[in-house]
Protein backbone atom coordinates (compact mmCIF):
# COMPACT_ATOMS: atom_id res chain seq x y z
CA UNK A 1 0.00 0.00 0.00
CA UNK A 2 1.47 3.13 -1.01
CA UNK A 3 0.34 6.57 0.64
CA UNK A 4 0.49 10.02 -1.11
CA UNK A 5 0.14 12.85 0.43
CA UNK A 6 1.74 16.93 0.30
CA UNK A 7 2.53 16.72 3.74
CA UNK A 8 5.92 15.16 4.68
CA UNK A 9 4.99 15.01 8.53
CA UNK A 10 1.55 12.90 7.49
CA UNK A 11 3.51 9.96 5.39
CA UNK A 12 5.90 9.96 8.56
CA UNK A 13 2.81 9.28 11.01
CA UNK A 14 1.43 7.17 8.61
CA UNK A 15 4.29 5.13 8.28
CA UNK A 16 5.51 4.93 11.82
CA UNK A 17 2.03 4.00 12.76
CA UNK A 18 1.83 0.87 9.89
CA UNK A 19 -1.22 2.58 8.01
CA UNK A 20 0.98 2.32 4.77
CA UNK A 21 3.61 0.61 3.06
CA UNK A 22 5.66 2.91 1.09
CA UNK A 23 5.16 6.65 1.40
CA UNK A 24 5.45 9.03 -2.18
CA UNK A 25 4.83 12.49 -2.41
CA UNK A 26 4.18 13.09 -5.71
CA UNK A 27 0.18 12.19 -6.32
CA UNK A 28 1.76 11.41 -10.09
CA UNK A 29 4.35 8.99 -9.19
CA UNK A 30 2.64 7.12 -6.47
CA UNK A 31 -0.20 6.02 -8.92
CA UNK A 32 2.07 3.90 -11.02
CA UNK A 33 1.84 0.37 -10.95
CA UNK A 34 -1.31 0.58 -8.73
CA UNK A 35 -3.93 -1.51 -9.10
CA UNK A 36 -6.72 0.30 -6.84
CA UNK A 37 -6.28 4.18 -6.67
CA UNK A 38 -8.41 5.88 -3.56
CA UNK A 39 -8.44 9.52 -3.79
CA UNK A 40 -9.30 10.67 -0.37
CA UNK A 41 -8.96 14.84 -0.35
CA UNK A 42 -11.07 17.59 0.13
CA UNK A 43 -13.65 17.67 -2.78
CA UNK A 44 -11.97 21.17 -3.67
CA UNK A 45 -8.84 19.32 -4.41
CA UNK A 46 -10.10 16.45 -6.43
CA UNK A 47 -9.50 18.59 -9.55
CA UNK A 48 -5.94 19.03 -8.77
CA UNK A 49 -5.24 15.67 -8.08
CA UNK A 50 -6.63 13.82 -11.15
CA UNK A 51 -5.03 16.63 -13.53
CA UNK A 52 -1.63 15.27 -12.03
CA UNK A 53 -2.12 11.43 -12.17
CA UNK A 54 -4.55 10.74 -15.52
CA UNK A 55 -1.89 10.99 -17.46
CA UNK A 56 0.39 8.27 -15.54
CA UNK A 57 -2.78 5.73 -14.56
CA UNK A 58 -2.47 2.61 -16.37
CA UNK A 59 -4.97 1.84 -18.31
CA UNK A 60 -6.74 -1.31 -16.38
CA UNK A 61 -5.88 0.91 -12.45
CA UNK A 62 -9.52 1.44 -10.85
CA UNK A 63 -9.91 4.36 -9.58
CA UNK A 64 -12.18 5.34 -6.79
CA UNK A 65 -13.03 8.01 -4.39
CA UNK A 66 -14.41 9.12 -1.02
CA UNK A 67 -15.61 12.41 -1.49
CA UNK A 68 -18.77 13.80 0.65
CA UNK A 69 -19.75 14.70 -2.91
CA UNK A 70 -20.16 12.99 -5.90
CA UNK A 71 -21.28 15.55 -8.84
CA UNK A 72 -18.57 17.48 -8.47
CA UNK A 73 -16.36 14.71 -8.28
CA UNK A 74 -17.63 13.00 -11.46
CA UNK A 75 -17.41 16.45 -13.09
CA UNK A 76 -13.32 16.65 -12.19
CA UNK A 77 -12.69 13.38 -13.66
CA UNK A 78 -14.79 14.54 -16.36
CA UNK A 79 -12.49 17.19 -17.23
CA UNK A 80 -9.25 15.23 -16.28
CA UNK A 81 -9.63 12.30 -18.37
CA UNK A 82 -11.74 14.56 -21.30
CA UNK A 83 -14.16 10.85 -20.70
CA UNK A 84 -15.74 8.83 -17.76
CA UNK A 85 -13.07 6.30 -17.48
CA UNK A 86 -14.72 2.48 -17.20
CA UNK A 87 -12.08 1.96 -14.13
CA UNK A 88 -13.93 4.85 -12.51
CA UNK A 89 -16.26 3.74 -9.28
CA UNK A 90 -17.63 7.18 -7.21
CA UNK A 91 -17.90 6.64 -3.60
CA UNK A 92 -18.61 7.56 -0.73
CA UNK A 93 -18.18 5.87 3.30
CA UNK A 94 -20.81 7.73 5.40
CA UNK A 95 -18.34 7.22 8.60
CA UNK A 96 -15.88 9.15 9.95
CA UNK A 97 -15.89 11.89 12.77
CA UNK A 98 -15.61 15.27 13.85
CA UNK A 99 -11.18 14.67 13.58
CA UNK A 100 -8.95 14.62 10.54
CA UNK A 101 -5.77 12.93 9.62
CA UNK A 102 -4.17 9.64 10.14
CA UNK A 103 -4.11 9.50 13.26
CA UNK A 104 -8.07 10.10 13.37
CA UNK A 105 -8.17 6.85 12.11
CA UNK A 106 -8.79 3.08 14.01
CA UNK A 107 -9.62 -0.44 12.41
CA UNK A 108 -12.96 -0.29 13.13
CA UNK A 109 -13.66 2.98 11.42
CA UNK A 110 -15.88 1.37 8.81
CA UNK A 111 -17.86 -1.54 10.44
CA UNK A 112 -21.18 -1.28 9.98
CA UNK A 113 -21.47 1.80 8.43
CA UNK A 114 -22.67 2.17 5.01
CA UNK A 115 -20.55 3.01 2.01
CA UNK A 116 -22.58 4.49 -1.22
CA UNK A 117 -21.59 3.72 -4.58
CA UNK A 118 -22.67 5.99 -7.19
CA UNK A 119 -21.65 3.92 -10.43
CA UNK A 120 -22.04 5.33 -13.87
CA UNK A 121 -23.44 4.26 -17.18
CA UNK A 122 -19.57 4.08 -18.37
CA UNK A 123 -18.81 2.56 -15.23
CA UNK A 124 -17.23 -0.90 -15.72
CA UNK A 125 -18.91 -4.15 -13.88
CA UNK A 126 -15.94 -5.75 -12.85
CA UNK A 127 -14.41 -2.34 -11.40
CA UNK A 128 -17.41 -2.11 -9.69
CA UNK A 129 -17.57 -5.52 -8.20
CA UNK A 130 -13.84 -5.08 -6.47
CA UNK A 131 -14.74 -1.47 -5.18
CA UNK A 132 -17.62 -3.58 -3.34
CA UNK A 133 -15.27 -6.13 -2.51
CA UNK A 134 -12.64 -3.31 -0.89
CA UNK A 135 -15.48 -2.19 0.87
CA UNK A 136 -17.35 -5.37 2.45
CA UNK A 137 -13.39 -6.01 3.43
CA UNK A 138 -13.73 -3.59 6.08
CA UNK A 139 -16.68 -4.41 7.99
CA UNK A 140 -19.23 -2.11 5.77
CA UNK A 141 -22.62 -2.70 4.09
CA UNK A 142 -22.30 -0.59 0.37
CA UNK A 143 -25.53 0.42 -1.48
CA UNK A 144 -25.35 2.11 -4.74
CA UNK A 145 -26.99 4.91 -5.98
CA UNK A 146 -27.39 7.72 -8.76
CA UNK A 147 -25.03 10.65 -8.68
CA UNK A 148 -27.67 12.83 -8.08
CA UNK A 149 -29.71 11.41 -5.55
CA UNK A 150 -26.60 10.74 -3.12
CA UNK A 151 -25.88 14.92 -3.06
CA UNK A 152 -29.56 15.31 -2.30
CA UNK A 153 -29.75 13.05 0.73
CA UNK A 154 -25.92 14.29 1.91
CA UNK A 155 -27.30 17.27 1.32
CA UNK A 156 -29.77 16.95 3.42
CA UNK A 157 -28.74 14.43 6.59
CA UNK A 158 -25.04 15.71 6.43
CA UNK A 159 -24.05 19.21 5.13
CA UNK A 160 -26.82 20.81 6.16
CA UNK A 161 -26.50 19.98 9.66
CA UNK A 162 -23.27 20.96 9.77
CA UNK A 163 -23.42 24.41 8.46
CA UNK A 164 -26.50 24.88 10.82
CA UNK A 165 -23.88 23.66 13.36
CA UNK A 166 -21.51 25.92 12.29
CA UNK A 167 -23.71 29.14 11.86
CA UNK A 168 -24.81 28.48 15.58
CA UNK A 169 -21.43 28.25 17.48
CA UNK A 170 -20.18 31.32 15.17
CA UNK A 171 -23.24 33.53 16.06
CA UNK A 172 -23.12 33.08 19.89
CA UNK A 173 -19.02 33.32 19.74
CA UNK A 174 -19.91 36.64 17.93
CA UNK A 175 -21.64 38.13 21.02
CA UNK A 176 -20.52 40.22 23.52
CA UNK A 177 -20.96 37.77 26.74
CA UNK A 178 -19.77 34.68 24.42
CA UNK A 179 -17.35 33.49 28.01
CA UNK A 180 -20.41 33.29 29.84
CA UNK A 181 -22.15 32.02 27.02
CA UNK A 182 -20.31 28.84 26.66
CA UNK A 183 -19.79 28.57 30.44
CA UNK A 184 -23.49 27.64 30.64
CA UNK A 185 -23.75 25.25 27.93
CA UNK A 186 -24.14 21.78 28.86
CA UNK A 187 -24.22 17.88 27.36
CA UNK A 188 -27.28 18.73 24.54
CA UNK A 189 -25.34 22.00 23.12
CA UNK A 190 -22.15 20.01 23.22
CA UNK A 191 -23.89 16.94 21.20
CA UNK A 192 -25.59 19.89 19.19
CA UNK A 193 -22.37 21.75 18.00
CA UNK A 194 -19.66 18.81 18.03
CA UNK A 195 -20.02 18.70 14.63
CA UNK A 196 -18.86 22.56 14.13
CA UNK A 197 -14.99 21.26 15.55
CA UNK A 198 -14.75 19.31 11.77
CA UNK A 199 -11.95 20.68 9.19
CA UNK A 200 -13.21 24.05 8.01
CA UNK A 201 -11.58 23.92 4.51
CA UNK A 202 -13.22 20.41 4.04
CA UNK A 203 -16.38 21.85 4.93
CA UNK A 204 -15.98 24.94 2.82
CA UNK A 205 -15.19 22.81 -0.06
CA UNK A 206 -18.47 20.88 0.26
CA UNK A 207 -20.87 23.81 0.26
CA UNK A 208 -19.06 24.69 -2.61
CA UNK A 209 -18.90 21.28 -4.74
CA UNK A 210 -22.63 20.47 -3.81
CA UNK A 211 -24.25 23.99 -3.20
CA UNK A 212 -27.65 23.26 -5.58
CA UNK A 213 -28.79 20.65 -3.14
CA UNK A 214 -27.04 22.51 0.03
CA UNK A 215 -29.24 25.96 -1.32
CA UNK A 216 -32.08 24.03 -1.85
CA UNK A 217 -32.52 22.02 1.35
CA UNK A 218 -31.38 25.24 3.33
CA UNK A 219 -34.29 27.26 1.41
CA UNK A 220 -36.71 24.70 2.93
CA UNK A 221 -35.03 24.79 6.60
CA UNK A 222 -35.05 28.32 6.76
CA UNK A 223 -38.98 29.22 5.87
CA UNK A 224 -39.71 26.73 8.43
CA UNK A 225 -37.46 28.79 10.95
CA UNK A 226 -39.59 31.52 9.69
CA UNK A 227 -42.89 30.18 11.15
CA UNK A 228 -41.33 28.58 14.11
CA UNK A 229 -40.44 32.40 14.96
CA UNK A 230 -43.61 33.49 13.93
CA UNK A 231 -45.41 30.80 16.21
CA UNK A 232 -42.90 31.68 19.41
CA UNK A 233 -43.75 35.77 18.61
CA UNK A 234 -47.60 35.00 18.62
CA UNK A 235 -46.98 32.92 21.25
CA UNK A 236 -48.93 30.30 19.12
CA UNK A 237 -49.22 26.95 21.76
CA UNK A 238 -50.83 24.54 18.54
CA UNK A 239 -47.73 25.29 15.81
CA UNK A 240 -44.85 24.59 18.76
CA UNK A 241 -46.41 21.64 20.00
CA UNK A 242 -47.09 19.98 16.62
CA UNK A 243 -43.66 20.72 15.17
CA UNK A 244 -41.85 19.57 18.08
CA UNK A 245 -44.12 16.25 18.66
CA UNK A 246 -43.92 15.89 15.26
CA UNK A 247 -40.06 16.16 15.18
CA UNK A 248 -39.74 13.79 18.64
CA UNK A 249 -42.01 11.11 16.72
CA UNK A 250 -39.83 11.08 13.47
CA UNK A 251 -36.35 11.41 15.25
CA UNK A 252 -37.51 8.27 17.72
CA UNK A 253 -38.12 6.38 15.16
CA UNK A 254 -34.89 6.92 13.62
CA UNK A 255 -33.01 4.60 15.98
CA UNK A 256 -30.47 6.44 18.88
CA UNK B 1 -39.36 12.55 51.15
CA UNK B 2 -42.59 13.08 49.94
CA UNK B 3 -42.99 12.67 46.19
CA UNK B 4 -46.32 14.50 44.13
CA UNK B 5 -47.20 13.77 40.76
CA UNK B 6 -50.79 14.17 38.42
CA UNK B 7 -50.13 10.63 37.65
CA UNK B 8 -50.34 7.36 40.04
CA UNK B 9 -47.76 5.40 37.80
CA UNK B 10 -45.28 8.29 37.98
CA UNK B 11 -45.89 7.20 42.31
CA UNK B 12 -45.86 3.96 41.88
CA UNK B 13 -42.94 3.78 39.96
CA UNK B 14 -40.93 6.67 42.49
CA UNK B 15 -42.16 4.52 45.31
CA UNK B 16 -40.77 1.31 43.89
CA UNK B 17 -37.43 2.94 43.17
CA UNK B 18 -36.98 4.49 46.18
CA UNK B 19 -36.71 7.73 45.12
CA UNK B 20 -39.50 9.12 47.39
CA UNK B 21 -40.69 7.70 51.19
CA UNK B 22 -44.48 8.81 50.50
CA UNK B 23 -46.54 9.54 47.85
CA UNK B 24 -49.29 12.41 47.55
CA UNK B 25 -51.07 13.35 43.92
CA UNK B 26 -52.48 16.55 45.80
CA UNK B 27 -50.17 19.56 45.86
CA UNK B 28 -51.53 21.17 48.27
CA UNK B 29 -51.20 18.59 50.61
CA UNK B 30 -48.17 17.34 49.51
CA UNK B 31 -46.50 20.40 50.88
CA UNK B 32 -48.20 20.57 54.52
CA UNK B 33 -45.23 20.22 56.79
CA UNK B 34 -42.66 20.34 53.97
CA UNK B 35 -39.19 22.12 55.43
CA UNK B 36 -38.25 22.34 51.43
CA UNK B 37 -40.72 22.33 48.30
CA UNK B 38 -39.05 21.82 44.95
CA UNK B 39 -40.87 22.30 42.29
CA UNK B 40 -39.86 20.13 38.91
CA UNK B 41 -42.65 20.57 36.42
CA UNK B 42 -42.97 22.04 33.32
CA UNK B 43 -42.32 25.62 33.12
CA UNK B 44 -46.07 26.35 31.93
CA UNK B 45 -47.39 24.26 34.82
CA UNK B 46 -46.15 26.03 37.40
CA UNK B 47 -48.73 28.89 37.44
CA UNK B 48 -51.12 26.40 38.16
CA UNK B 49 -49.12 24.68 40.94
CA UNK B 50 -47.97 27.36 42.72
CA UNK B 51 -51.99 28.80 43.30
CA UNK B 52 -52.87 25.33 44.37
CA UNK B 53 -49.54 25.47 47.26
CA UNK B 54 -49.83 28.93 48.30
CA UNK B 55 -52.35 28.81 51.00
CA UNK B 56 -50.86 25.96 52.41
CA UNK B 57 -47.37 26.68 52.46
CA UNK B 58 -45.88 27.02 55.82
CA UNK B 59 -44.20 30.30 56.44
CA UNK B 60 -41.17 28.71 57.51
CA UNK B 61 -41.18 26.41 54.46
CA UNK B 62 -38.48 27.33 51.58
CA UNK B 63 -39.40 27.14 48.04
CA UNK B 64 -37.02 26.63 44.95
CA UNK B 65 -37.99 25.13 41.61
CA UNK B 66 -35.85 23.54 38.98
CA UNK B 67 -37.43 25.48 35.62
CA UNK B 68 -35.39 26.00 32.86
CA UNK B 69 -36.17 29.34 32.49
CA UNK B 70 -36.87 32.17 35.67
CA UNK B 71 -38.15 34.86 34.63
CA UNK B 72 -41.63 33.22 34.13
CA UNK B 73 -41.29 31.33 37.45
CA UNK B 74 -40.58 34.73 39.17
CA UNK B 75 -43.88 35.86 37.75
CA UNK B 76 -46.12 33.08 38.56
CA UNK B 77 -44.71 32.91 42.17
CA UNK B 78 -45.44 36.87 42.29
CA UNK B 79 -49.37 35.87 41.13
CA UNK B 80 -49.74 32.87 43.25
CA UNK B 81 -48.33 35.07 46.56
CA UNK B 82 -48.98 38.61 45.90
CA UNK B 83 -45.49 38.99 46.55
CA UNK B 84 -42.10 37.32 46.47
CA UNK B 85 -41.81 35.09 49.68
CA UNK B 86 -38.43 35.91 51.46
CA UNK B 87 -38.43 31.59 51.70
CA UNK B 88 -38.23 31.44 47.58
CA UNK B 89 -34.96 30.67 45.60
CA UNK B 90 -35.49 30.46 42.16
CA UNK B 91 -33.49 27.76 40.67
CA UNK B 92 -31.82 25.66 37.70
CA UNK B 93 -29.87 22.97 37.32
CA UNK B 94 -28.37 23.03 33.98
CA UNK B 95 -28.01 18.63 33.60
CA UNK B 96 -30.31 16.30 32.11
CA UNK B 97 -30.73 14.20 28.93
CA UNK B 98 -32.87 14.50 26.00
CA UNK B 99 -35.30 11.35 28.22
CA UNK B 100 -37.99 12.15 31.09
CA UNK B 101 -39.54 10.86 33.91
CA UNK B 102 -38.84 10.04 37.25
CA UNK B 103 -37.21 6.43 35.21
CA UNK B 104 -34.57 8.51 33.40
CA UNK B 105 -33.21 9.99 36.98
CA UNK B 106 -29.61 8.25 38.53
CA UNK B 107 -27.62 9.00 41.17
CA UNK B 108 -24.72 10.96 39.25
CA UNK B 109 -26.87 13.49 37.20
CA UNK B 110 -26.08 16.24 39.08
CA UNK B 111 -22.35 15.21 39.56
CA UNK B 112 -20.22 18.79 38.65
CA UNK B 113 -22.68 20.55 36.63
CA UNK B 114 -23.74 23.25 36.97
CA UNK B 115 -26.99 24.71 39.11
CA UNK B 116 -27.62 28.27 38.79
CA UNK B 117 -29.66 30.25 41.88
CA UNK B 118 -31.32 33.23 40.29
CA UNK B 119 -32.15 34.92 44.40
CA UNK B 120 -33.91 37.93 43.83
CA UNK B 121 -33.74 41.40 46.63
CA UNK B 122 -36.38 39.72 48.48
CA UNK B 123 -34.84 36.62 48.89
CA UNK B 124 -33.55 35.77 52.84
CA UNK B 125 -29.91 34.64 53.17
CA UNK B 126 -30.75 31.39 54.90
CA UNK B 127 -33.34 29.94 52.48
CA UNK B 128 -30.43 30.43 49.76
CA UNK B 129 -27.73 28.91 51.41
CA UNK B 130 -29.81 26.02 52.71
CA UNK B 131 -31.17 25.61 48.48
CA UNK B 132 -27.23 25.84 47.93
CA UNK B 133 -26.56 23.10 50.50
CA UNK B 134 -29.24 21.09 48.81
CA UNK B 135 -27.45 21.10 45.30
CA UNK B 136 -24.00 20.72 47.00
CA UNK B 137 -24.54 18.01 48.44
CA UNK B 138 -25.55 16.12 45.08
CA UNK B 139 -21.97 17.05 43.81
CA UNK B 140 -23.32 20.01 41.81
CA UNK B 141 -21.42 23.52 41.50
CA UNK B 142 -23.74 26.40 42.10
CA UNK B 143 -23.48 29.63 40.92
CA UNK B 144 -25.42 32.89 40.95
CA UNK B 145 -26.40 35.39 38.70
CA UNK B 146 -29.85 37.48 37.86
CA UNK B 147 -32.80 36.47 36.45
CA UNK B 148 -32.76 37.92 32.94
CA UNK B 149 -28.92 37.24 32.59
CA UNK B 150 -29.97 33.72 33.01
CA UNK B 151 -33.05 33.80 30.83
CA UNK B 152 -30.73 35.37 27.84
CA UNK B 153 -27.77 32.88 28.53
CA UNK B 154 -29.94 29.65 28.45
CA UNK B 155 -32.06 30.96 25.35
CA UNK B 156 -28.58 31.07 23.43
CA UNK B 157 -27.18 27.68 24.90
CA UNK B 158 -29.73 25.59 25.57
CA UNK B 159 -33.42 27.04 24.18
CA UNK B 160 -32.73 28.18 20.72
CA UNK B 161 -30.40 24.56 19.95
CA UNK B 162 -33.19 22.96 20.88
CA UNK B 163 -35.63 24.93 18.45
CA UNK B 164 -33.20 24.32 15.59
CA UNK B 165 -32.65 20.86 16.06
CA UNK B 166 -36.55 20.22 16.01
CA UNK B 167 -36.80 22.19 13.23
CA UNK B 168 -34.44 20.95 11.52
CA UNK B 169 -35.84 16.82 12.46
CA UNK B 170 -38.97 18.14 11.44
CA UNK B 171 -38.13 20.09 7.96
CA UNK B 172 -36.40 16.48 6.79
CA UNK B 173 -39.55 14.21 8.15
CA UNK B 174 -41.92 16.47 5.84
CA UNK B 175 -39.73 15.73 2.70
CA UNK B 176 -41.26 13.08 0.06
CA UNK B 177 -38.15 10.75 0.62
CA UNK B 178 -38.02 10.95 4.31
CA UNK B 179 -36.99 7.34 4.93
CA UNK B 180 -34.37 7.32 2.52
CA UNK B 181 -33.12 10.81 3.73
CA UNK B 182 -32.68 9.20 7.63
CA UNK B 183 -31.28 5.78 6.47
CA UNK B 184 -28.52 7.25 5.56
CA UNK B 185 -27.75 10.04 8.14
CA UNK B 186 -24.68 9.17 10.16
CA UNK B 187 -23.39 9.55 13.68
CA UNK B 188 -23.10 14.02 12.84
CA UNK B 189 -26.66 13.91 12.26
CA UNK B 190 -27.83 11.57 15.41
CA UNK B 191 -25.51 13.86 17.85
CA UNK B 192 -27.32 17.03 16.39
CA UNK B 193 -30.70 16.09 16.45
CA UNK B 194 -30.47 13.99 19.84
CA UNK B 195 -31.82 17.23 21.51
CA UNK B 196 -35.24 16.89 19.41
CA UNK B 197 -36.17 13.06 21.40
CA UNK B 198 -36.56 15.70 24.19
CA UNK B 199 -40.08 16.65 25.88
CA UNK B 200 -42.80 18.60 22.74
CA UNK B 201 -44.80 19.61 26.08
CA UNK B 202 -41.68 20.84 28.02
CA UNK B 203 -40.25 22.92 25.25
CA UNK B 204 -43.38 23.93 24.23
CA UNK B 205 -43.50 25.46 27.83
CA UNK B 206 -40.12 27.08 27.60
CA UNK B 207 -40.46 28.59 23.87
CA UNK B 208 -43.60 30.38 25.57
CA UNK B 209 -42.34 31.02 28.95
CA UNK B 210 -38.94 32.65 27.54
CA UNK B 211 -40.39 33.82 23.89
CA UNK B 212 -38.10 37.40 24.53
CA UNK B 213 -34.84 36.09 24.74
CA UNK B 214 -35.37 33.00 22.78
CA UNK B 215 -36.57 35.23 20.02
CA UNK B 216 -33.68 37.97 20.23
CA UNK B 217 -30.95 35.32 19.87
CA UNK B 218 -32.85 33.70 16.93
CA UNK B 219 -33.38 36.66 15.00
CA UNK B 220 -29.62 37.50 15.02
CA UNK B 221 -29.17 33.21 14.15
CA UNK B 222 -31.23 34.04 11.66
CA UNK B 223 -29.51 36.86 9.96
CA UNK B 224 -26.41 34.56 9.94
CA UNK B 225 -27.54 31.91 8.25
CA UNK B 226 -29.09 33.87 5.75
CA UNK B 227 -25.86 35.69 5.24
CA UNK B 228 -24.17 32.17 4.54
CA UNK B 229 -26.92 31.09 2.67
CA UNK B 230 -25.87 33.84 0.05
CA UNK B 231 -22.27 33.37 0.49
CA UNK B 232 -23.56 29.60 -0.73
CA UNK B 233 -25.21 30.79 -3.78
CA UNK B 234 -22.22 33.27 -4.65
CA UNK B 235 -19.45 30.80 -3.92
CA UNK B 236 -17.88 33.27 -1.41
CA UNK B 237 -15.02 30.85 -0.47
CA UNK B 238 -13.86 33.33 1.69
CA UNK B 239 -16.61 33.76 4.03
CA UNK B 240 -17.02 30.25 4.03
CA UNK B 241 -14.22 29.40 5.18
CA UNK B 242 -13.95 32.18 7.78
CA UNK B 243 -16.91 31.33 9.35
CA UNK B 244 -16.20 27.71 9.51
CA UNK B 245 -12.77 28.54 10.89
CA UNK B 246 -14.00 30.69 13.06
CA UNK B 247 -16.60 28.47 14.53
CA UNK B 248 -14.24 26.02 14.78
CA UNK B 249 -11.74 27.50 16.90
CA UNK B 250 -14.78 28.66 19.45
CA UNK B 251 -15.88 25.04 20.07
CA UNK B 252 -12.12 23.77 19.99
CA UNK B 253 -11.88 25.89 23.10
CA UNK B 254 -14.99 24.82 24.60
CA UNK B 255 -13.76 21.79 26.03
CA UNK B 256 -15.19 18.46 23.85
Amino acid sequence: MVGCSRRQETLARALALGVIDRAEPDPAIAVEGAEVVVLAVPVGAMSDILASIAPRLAERAILTDVGSTKGSVVDAVKNSFGTIPARFVPGHPIAGTERSGVEASFAELYHQRRVILTPLPETDGKALQAVRAMWLATGAEVVEMDVQHHDEVLAATSHLPHVLAYTLVDTLARMEEHTEIFRFAAGGFRDFTRIASSDPRMWHDICLANREAIGAVLDRYMADLGRLREAIREGSSETLLQTFARAKRARDEFKQ
